[in-house]
């Protein structure tokens, strides 16, 4: 077991860690104590509500996945185009993906009941419940993401029968298959928690807020426990099998590619390599825990107290782990190791430009979201709509802009800034190595921002439960504020999430054409003949070779048409799951309304609304209508794959993921304004609350709903995900295209 | 003059034709009788604000031309980088266009008047005068359209002096520049002209219709006369401008990749592959004129007879244009000419099948537009919001695909479908050539098509004139049917304009590595040196040698930074005009609302409204935000080939063309869908006018207003526009840019 030196071990003794403290975190917060019986009966409700979801959630994803697992074990042991570890690895990737979404749901439903309590006390005491939740999910979703990358490191050393540079490229590629079944289970829980979740708000607000004119959370609403069960299965569960599948496959993306761009100077030095990303991604854990327990405050802690603890907690690991990357990769030797660790600081800038960027188009405090609730005064409806849509187009510029800065900047750190070499073979790999070391940096602190991430959704929980339990008034502005504040924090976690999702996708395009290499080796070919003559054993060619044998040029009319398609796939899949959520939200309107009109005395608190029956509209709905856009992610690639081949498949990935991350810019910047332009509103400006610009801010806050939670999340999973499968799937490609 | 041989004198000839008859129709035209005093005075309202507003944006227009002019000039006499001939072309192209709107206008302007006072005698009548506005602004198109192509052939046929069959060469890539002209001036008018029409429009129905609840047109709303100004501004001036702009664009492309790909042939060849598209273009004239003579109808006709007939005239000409291709090529000796001339046909059904699917998605007699309006009655605005979303993103797939293999098709088959060598330096250069030919196809038949998609506007004037002039009710129900009936032929028009326009992006994009080669030569540069070692002269470079030479492969990460660029740079026009519709929007309901609170008796009808302050804030608003992304689209370009070079410049092309694509027909289709939504509750269902589903249908119309006609079709230009000014500046780029 040469390839696994002592310092891997490191690994698995931080996921162990990572996983404890997440556990100690869990308890902590369990002891706490859950308040009024109406406050636990609420409460009850909602966690069986997100449980009961959860539960038909898996059993549709248990379908698919055995399907696939068995498609994948055909293509292993009946056509021998693919390694037979894949379809085991694929589904453990699931497993845990949808565990990290389970535990940290089951956290974050225990906490938010003791946070609505720990509200009516102080807002310190309700932020400390919050943010030991947020810990829970931080720490699980690290925590189980680095135990899988250690298994099946360990597993696969062990079992690979191969010798020499390619043993560890076989393992670095094969793990990759458990990050396809991590983004499988994601994309699910996105877009079916995106649709629960979405469906009940719009319903909740459309006809409660709008025509009812109760206040939100208003337990004479129906739709009110389906709303907050939809917080915990959608932005809990759904946030953290999403960036469960973020973190793993920015990891293994970095470790296939170290494998491969350092296979030439041997062994020894790939082993580096491969560690490089794991130990600092481990180290990152550990520097998150610390800063986990920064974030505590004094007793009499104001709003900008609480933001600069957090502030400071998240600063602390990020700065840190900026210096210990340039010491892990000092410490290994790795060749040119402080242009490399250059790069992680370009990730990390980069994650916070965009994060501000976020924050100044999306909060109340500046022009544009003021602008939008201007036009709800002075147009109405449609031009909030208009201005929304608009400044989020706008607002794509800078962030698309810096991601682009930063992937050619860390390029060129990774090949020692050799412009005039650009494109060697040796340089490409080390240039994608360092793309996906920088987006490794940004995610490694994930422990850390994805807690400041996970508190807001239980803060807004305990709001509801708040509201539900007839709670003094100041506990419901309290858990506003720690709602806000975790809206705030959240745009910087956001920066990181879009901007290393948006590297690890091109990173996984290059490792893609590295597992072409190992697809020609299954179907027994060992040469490459190239158009001009000349040739290449299959075992020596790098990913430049690979281009140059398809021509994956500009000017090969299969690239272009396929980006093409690729832009369209992001289009196509953005309007079934937003139709999805206005096909399920109508379903919801129409119950709420009905209930109003048939059960007597709801508005008058006198008869109680069926609650069950909104709960079971967003179950059916979004169980009937996440699989299709789901299948749609792993279905094309095979499809593209095997009508235009590998050529095809790079202009699929590469058009649809530039289209995508413009895309999920806009919607979620859009859904992120005009939600704050109806919270400015509802301060008091314009005419506050019930004014007809209130109304016209809540059609764009209604709109902006699936924009931000549903579809542009899940465009990110997206695109991996499509990587991913024609990763997985690249011996059928090779061995099977037409063109 | 070997290089004009007779047959070319058929390409003026035809121009010549066409002008008269336009001018003949528009003397017919002019003829008819006006009507009333009232009509009269309404008529000259607007024609006078729309002239007004003309001579505005003509200003600006020439100022950004003259500084062009200079800095081409700059380029050409100061650094030597290009041709002497480029600002002289580019400014014809630029007057051209703007020509061919405004003669589309006057002749609009005079027409309505005449169709409404028609309308009070028969549907037939009304048609007939309509569709012979129509006809001059088709016949004006492509008459002056020819005309440029012709002149410009003979100028530079006379005075570049250079032998071989460089010459042909230099020719087509410098006419290419008066395209740039064209693009530029198309692009000023129809975001200006969409910007006022769009203002003035969601500004009379958010007051006018939501609020005060009179009827569209209504005299008593002091937008009305504004809105009907942009009608003629936006929708036919604008439209003349940019179909005049997609025709010479197709044709140009197809000259200058003809000129390239038979080069190896000699001369004589490379004179007949230039002329084979001037050839199918001016023969699609005379069929245009034979067609628009076919469209007359009997006196009691129906609305079913008068779709009949357009039809008749339109498919008597595409088909004949398809056995026309043909004998054109046959005649002409062009090798494999058959299979050329199937790329025509292909051009053709894709039009057809993508206007068949743009009717699908966007007419109320099928599911998807009638789901929407059902979800006004259900939901309110904000489901008519998010479905109509929905369904225009998932309205993308057949048209982009339906591209995707038409590209593939007719690229397979002027190279023979010889799949195995797809990429030879030789099968490329026919393969674009044959993608320019399909595209010259499509649009070959301008003359008549255009004629049925800009009877339409006038017919809509008509109505706002009948309803402004007290004329009676059946009237405005008749000119209200010519409407519909022009949405209905638009249709396949808009088919044709978004295939031809992504066909001709892509051939542009070809053309510009074909004018780097030509650059090479300016800068003195006569030997391309591969890094592998090898190398090739200049002049004996392919397509494919200068991909190579720059490296433009998707693994090179300028390119594909670039790509994200260029996908940003679409939505970030997007968001700048969308939002600069909904800035001078809410001047518009601003000023609305004032009139109506402080000009007392306007509801009643007592006191006349300040109609000329509404077509200042439109004309002012216009002026004001048109400026900001036409020249975005200019700059661009240049700036990134400055940083990045050639590579980089593709990259952005290639990734602008993808997502404008995709996002210009979801902005077409989300707005023709939410359009005719509220028509089909206008029609009495769902509660009909006045309902609450008719006000939330009204809002979804009012948001898809900018997409439409402002946004969507300006995004085919920009990506045009963009690979023009690549095209101009190529030899700028590659003498100094840094990458």
């Amino acid at each position: 077991m040469q390839h696994v030196p002592a310092i891997f071990w490191f690994v698995p003794a931080a996921s162990i860690i990572a996983l404890c403290f997440a556990f100690f975190f869990y308890k902590t917060m369990k002891r706490e104590d859950e308040g009024t019986d109406r406050i636990k009966q609420v409460a009850m409700y909602i966690r069986q509500g997100a449980m009961a979801y959860l539960r038909q959630q898996y059993k549709v994803v248990i379908i698919v996945f055995i399907c696939l697992a068995v498609f994948f074990a055909f293509l292993a042991y009946g056509l021998h185009v693919q390694n037979n570890w894949v379809p085991f690895a694929f589904l453990t990737g699931g497993i845990f993906s949808g565990l990290a979404g389970f535990f940290g749901m089951k956290s974050a439903t225990y906490a938010s009941s003791r946070t609505a309590h720990a509200a009516t006390k102080s807002l310190n005491k309700a932020l400390t419940v919050a943010f030991r939740s947020g810990a829970v999910m931080g720490l699980t979703v690290v925590g189980l993401g680095m135990l899988d990358i250690a298994l099946w490191y360990l597993i696969l050393n062990r079992f690979v029968d191969i010798d020499g540079t390619q043993k560890l490229i076989v393992i670095t590629t094969t793990m990759l298959t458990f990050g396809m079944g991590a983004s499988t289970q994601a994309l699910f829980a996105r877009v079916g928690g995106g649709i629960y979740t979405k469906a009940a708000d719009v319903g909740a607000d459309l006809v409660g807020k709008v025509e009812a004119g109760i206040p939100e959370d208003d337990p004479r609403n129906p739709a009110t426990i389906a709303d907050n069960v939809g917080d915990n299965v959608g932005d809990v569960a759904g946030l953290g099998a999403d960036l469960y599948e973020s973190y793993v496959g920015s990891v293994l993306a970095a470790v296939s590619l170290g494998a491969a761009a350092f296979a030439p100077q041997g062994e020894a030095m790939q082993v580096k390599a491969v560690m490089a990303p794991m130990l600092i991604a481990a180290i990152g854990v550990f520097l998150s825990i610390i800063g986990i327990f920064m974030v505590k405050t004094k007793e009499d802690a104001t709003m900008k107290d609480l933001l600069g603890s957090i502030s400071r907690g998240v600063n602390f690991s990020a700065v840190l782990i900026a210096i210990c990357s340039f010491a892990i990769l000092y410490l290994l030797g790795i060749p040119n190791w402080y242009l490399l660790a250059t790069a992680v600081i370009i990730g990390l800038l980069a994650g916070v430009i965009i994060g501000k960027v976020t924050e100044y188009f999306t909060s109340h405090s500046y022009k544009p979201t003021r602008a939008i609730a201007k036009s709800a005064d002075t147009g109405g409806s449609a031009t909030v709509i208009i201005n929304g849509i608009g400044t989020g187009m706008i607002s794509t510029a800078i962030p698309v802009t810096v991601i682009g800065i930063s992937i050619i900047m860390s390029y060129l750190c990774a090949i020692n800034f050799d412009i005039h070499n650009l494109l060697t073979a040796t340089n490409v790999q080390h240039g994608l190595y360092g793309i996906a070391i920088a987006s490794v940096g940004m995610l490694s602190t994930l422990g850390i921002t994805l807690a400041t991430d996970a508190y807001g959704p239980v803060a807004d929980n305990a709001g509801g439960i708040a509201e539900m339990a007839g709670l003094p008034e100041e506990v419901r502005h309290r858990t506003d504020s720690l709602d806000a504040l975790g809206n705030t924090t959240a745009a910087t976690g956001k920066g990181f999430a879009i901007g290393s999702a948006s590297m690890t996708a091109l990173a996984l395009v290059a490792s893609y054409l590295e597992e072409i290499k190992i697809a020609f080796s299954h179907i027994g070919q060992n040469v490459l003949q190239f158009a001009d003559g000349s040739s290449v054993a299959v075992s020596d060619a790098s990913i430049m070779d690979i281009v140059k044998y398809y021509d994956i040029s500009l000017m090969n009319p299969i690239v272009l048409v396929c980006i093409f398609l690729g832009a369209m796939v992001a289009f196509f899949f953005s309007g079934m799951t937003i139709n999805a959520v206005g096909r399920a939200a109508e379903n919801m309107v129409t119950e709420v309304r009905r209930q109003f009109r048939e059960i007597k005395g709801i508005l008058t608190g006198e008869a109680v609304p069926d609650y069950q029956r909104c709960v079971q509209i967003s179950t059916k709905g979004a169980q009937k209508e996440m699989t299709m856009p789901a299948l749609l992610a792993i279905i094309i690639p095979i499809v593209i794959g095997i009508i235009f081949g590998v050529a095809g498949v790079v202009g699929l990935l590469v058009g649809g993921l530039s289209t995508a991350i413009v895309l999920a810019v806009f919607m979620a910047n859009a859904g992120g304004a005009w939600d704050n332009a109806k919270k400015y509103i509802e301060e008091g400006n314009h005419g506050g609350k019930g004014s007809d610009a209130h109304k016209a801010s809540v059609v764009g806050d209604t709109v902006g709903d699936p924009f931000k939670d549903t579809t542009g999340p899940s465009l990110d999973i997206l695109i991996k995900l499509m990587s991913m499968v024609s990763i997985v799937v690249a011996g059928l490609v090779v061995a099977f295209s037409i063109f």
